[in-house]
């Protein structure tokens, strides 16, 4: 066999292992001498495979170590711009993109780049599964009778224990548990906002939460935001007196993935808690940082109950469940009253299961895996978004979550890309969905949360290649 | 032995089993040959037996087929009367009497008449927690995914078909699923009502409801209400100019127990659709009907899409597992849209247990047993309500549900009531929960969900006494 065909066969297997994620950032390679035992090749041929992966930036080689995974695999790409919405609140009608991108949510067909939460092949679906026959199996009357109204105590004692790893140090008395994250941000929302108000958010910001807002009559103000360190500081101190509220996604925001700085954090609670104007915080994605540590959330500087901090499984474990939680503050009457008029009560076997899972220890293993999965699909994304994608592509450089925010140049509508995408059973989400202005027409927001493959590899390739073939212009 | 002595306990001995429900209205007793064997007592002492039950009502005889647990085992108490609200739409907070007896809910120590629901011993406990296994095992993911938006598929197919039975001819289409009932409820008077806007609903009226227009910033007209024939019509049709948003629970009504005529649903129904003003049907007690033929609801008469049809399984299965459901004719894509930003997604495996529960038609053979003790309870609680209570009391007839609702004569204020039985460890729901104004201070909501026993019983004869020592003045 020719010996070139040869050490490119080989070569490409290994990136392709690299790719797929079979090998993972930090994995050593196997050496030069066992690579020639292995394919039965001489040592220069052997050598050739580790110098091709070491020019493609896929490996890295340590001194009387060997060879291994690169961590920065890819050319480093530059920063989306800081976002510059227009300094006025409004509540026009969400762009209509929305309610099109949500319609494809559920088609197992494509390829769900829009999606928003991570997909169940990265959950532990055989334990969960156990959870709640066990949970249906213990409770009293099998889960039919309504929970007392703060919700599951097993539950709530467990998320207190796991606020201190963010600075918190809530009691289970600070906690009502809801029917998921986004029932919580409802919750907060009425309890605090009458029709005419307005809330200030990062932008861009979640279509979830500005859908939120308009239903229940707010204007938004959407804030200009930092693609690394979130909301800008100074924005939100001027416009302190056109808000009556203020929701953030501090660590890890969809889409951008920007985490604020604590200082920032500090100073954001301090500002909102002199003006007397209420901070809801959305934390769903606080536990998948990449790094060795898990960021503080605001309400870990909240001296006077003006948080609401609100969470929840769904981002984490199991999206289909619906268990969230609010620690509320000073709010909280308010807030359990709006959850007995609205709700009753939580489903209490799914809230127990969870409860149980979080109990053994197994839910911090799960996150462990679930964090290195994280990361190693963000860095595949942006290797191949390097690779692929039209020259002026800019990417955010989130380190944690589920989102990563990618900026095409002025002449790419992701609009059109996403009609042209769909029609390659690919969907992504136009940066058009993330406000209620007219912005982020050249942006668009890719799940990471989906396990990487050699197909998903692929499908970036052809979206890189339909962005360049049907929109740079010169 | 004393032959008085005999016959007394052989008759308090029946007597008892009537009470606490071993036997059931329609059951044949023994013969006169078989009593005398069973005890070894002479004829003339069976014979005793016999007329001492007949004339205590509580058995008939029927010539040549025996003696048979009576049907009309209580003197027939009179009809509370029709409610007279003040007709200005108010938005004043609840009776603070709301939360002090919610509060009491969970209190497995109290004998809870004040209850909305059925106790847990009515329920099919064993079959439901299969039916959650099953539907973990089964479900794609295990039930950790969303669910489309409109709901579980096989659930709105069982309840399309379901309609028939109440003159629907419903589609899986015309159906979104909910968490509960309350949740349907809450998205019906988002989607159709705004701010400083009127609902006009029955007089008294669950608690629950009104708290829930009140957290929505509408007003609440309260409507004249008949105790077995509900809203009254005129009173409806004068408020037309002044409502935009009407709510009915025609069908076993909380707390009245009435169910409207056919003839008014089809009245009803046409002069909201002239006037543009949509109907919220609560229609969560219709299938607990005592007689042979489930009631009709307005839905049935809907030619317009006008009708928001809303029930659930929280009143009949399991409030726990917060399933319900909506109808909402042409409003339904503002529904789905709340659904999407309120909530995402149903918990998907209970809804799925449910449907499966549904399916194999174990529901319709549950809801058989359960109107046959529901209906037997009412008798019981009358029976007793007529034996122990204070004389002049009305007691509603409803003829399905799981509400009675009692008026005392007017020197009888049950909120003080209130207070006295929680010390015996017995809750009421004393009639001012009922309303946003100032009426009904007379008056109490008794559930008949809990199973009858000589301690529920005695509970009753406690409150009668109660009412008689501490507020009869004359």
């Amino acid at each position: 066999m020719n010996k070139d065909f040869l050490y490119d066969e080989i070569a490409n297997g290994i990136a392709s292992q690299i790719r797929n994620g079979v090998l993972k950032t930090g994995d050593r390679l196997p050496s030069v001498r066992m690579l020639c035992q292995e394919h039965g090749i001489g040592m220069n041929t052997a050598k050739r495979v580790f110098l091709e992966l070491e020019a493609q930036s896929l490996i890295d080689s340590k001194p009387q170590s060997g060879y291994f995974v690169s961590r920065q695999r890819h050319r480093e790409l530059p920063l989306p711009d800081v976002s510059r919405p227009s300094l006025t609140a409004n509540d026009d009608e969400p762009s209509e993109l929305v309610s099109k991108v949500y319609a494809n949510m559920g088609n197992k067909e494509l390829t769900l780049f829009s999606i928003g939460a991570p997909s169940g092949d990265l959950l532990p679906l055989v334990k969960l599964k156990k959870e709640i026959i066990q949970a249906t199996r213990e409770l009293g009357e099998g889960g039919t009778a309504y929970e007392p109204l703060e919700g599951n105590l097993k539950l709530r004692q467990l998320i207190a224990v796991r606020s201190l790893a963010w600075g918190g140090n809530l009691h289970e008395n600070d906690l009502i548990t809801t029917a998921g994250g986004v029932n919580a941000l409802s919750f907060c929302m009425m309890a605090l906002g009458k029709p005419g108000d307005t809330i200030a958010m990062e932008s861009p910001c979640y279509p979830g939460i500005l859908q939120l807002a308009l239903s229940l009559g707010l204007k938004v103000l959407e804030l200009p935001t930092h693609p690394a360190t979130g909301i800008d500081i100074e924005a939100l101190k001027n416009a302190i007196p056109k808000i009556n509220l203020c929701l953030l996604i501090p660590n890890f925001n969809t889409p951008l993935g920007s985490c604020m700085p604590e200082e920032h954090k500090r100073e954001v609670v301090a500002l909102l808690a002199r003006h007397q104007i209420p901070l809801i915080e959305d934390d769903v994605y606080g536990d998948l940082y990449f790094g060795s540590q898990r960021p503080r959330c605001c309400k870990s500087f909240d001296q006077e109950g003006n948080v609401l901090w609100c969470s929840s499984i769904s981002k984490t474990l199991a999206p289909g469940y619906r268990v969230g939680w609010i620690a509320p503050g000073k709010y909280k009457e308010k807030i359990l009253k709006l959850k007995l008029v609205h709700s009753i009560s939580s489903v209490s076997i799914v809230h127990e299961a969870v409860a149980n899972f979080l109990k053994t220890g197994k839910y911090e293993q799960h996150l462990r895996l679930l964090r290195r999965t994280l990361q190693n699909n963000y860095e595949n994304y942006v290797r191949a978004i390097a690779e692929y994608f039209p020259e002026g592509t800019k990417t955010s450089r989130p380190q944690g979550g589920l989102a990563l925010w990618v900026e095409f140049s002025k002449d790419i509508d992701t609009a059109k890309l996403y009609e042209l995408a769909i029609k390659q059973q690919i969907s992504i989400a136009p940066g058009r969905m993330f406000t209620l202005q007219d912005q982020f027409g050249n942006c668009m927001r890719l799940c990471i949360g989906l396990p990487w493959s050699e197909k998903l590899n692929l499908k970036l390739k052809q979206l890189g290649s339909l962005a360049k073939t049907h929109y740079v212009s010169g």
